[in-house]
């Protein structure tokens, strides 16, 4: 099981990567991001500014995400998560791109309220095969401690 | 065709509502978030702080975001979004629910370095039956302008 405390700041993990197929891209689009972008083939071809289908930003960054909770043991002490900020799509991905994931810990504190609970902040970074960044974001997640109030050294939430 | 022009600073517009069975917070949770809290019925049943399984707040976020993209006319001259920012899960998000997706324009910039495009802010609230806030993100998108420069009194992206 790892818990709060097995999380260090300034720790940067590689996630492995991913890539998606155009009628991945498609299928998630119609599902959850119906914009002409990424599901209106002939629109695209006379109009889209990117000159070719592109993923929807939502479908990389649930690839990422899901790297990311699979990244750790199955067994994690994880209690959900209050938000995610500075989602930033820099660059197209486009069908086929293969993008490699990493993420840092940039931030732990424990929770004051829930003195069995902290909370873990990471940075989530996706990049292409050229090393390009094309998406990142900052997620927070609650994590279980394995011991109660240990390091009140620290800030707390 | 929705321009740029027609998105007002200020305007509100309700996009309607949705809720998750338990089939598909379990699919979608397997696909993309395959955290325990969102797939693990014996371990939810056991440990879970939220008393029964819940949705993952990615699979909240994409059911309102769906509402987004078809709460305005089919054709919206949109051309994507550079990214999201203060995405907040406060309340979980159960099988059943009713969440009530809203939408106001916190601002909008025309694109000095693009003349046809303008990036629009919207706020996306989703509430429950109780009129709780379950989520709530800020997104940005930009979109193509009918007259180019027209409003140039506005400050440039």
């Amino acid at each position: 099981m790892k818990y709060y405390e097995d999380y260090e700041k300034g720790e940067t993990k590689q996630l492995g990567s991913f890539s998606l197929t155009e009628e991945e891209i498609v299928e998630f689009a119609e599902k959850y991001d119906p914009l002409w972008l990424h599901v209106d083939e002939e629109r695209i071809e006379k109009e889209s500014p990117f000159g070719g289908l592109i993923a929807s930003g939502w479908h990389s960054l649930m690839s990422c995400h899901r790297l990311l909770v699979e990244g750790d043991e199955d067994d994690i002490a994880a209690l959900g998560s209050p938000g995610v900020e500075n989602v930033t799509w820099s660059l197209p991905v486009y069908p086929g791109d293969e993008i490699t994931v990493t993420r840092t810990v940039v931030d732990k504190r424990p929770s004051q309220k829930v003195p069995d609970r902290g909370l873990v902040t990471v940075e989530v970074v996706g990049e292409n095969e050229d090393g390009n960044v094309v998406l990142s974001y900052v997620s927070k997640m609650y994590f279980g401690r394995r011991e109660d109030g240990a390091d009140a050294e620290e800030d707390d939430v």
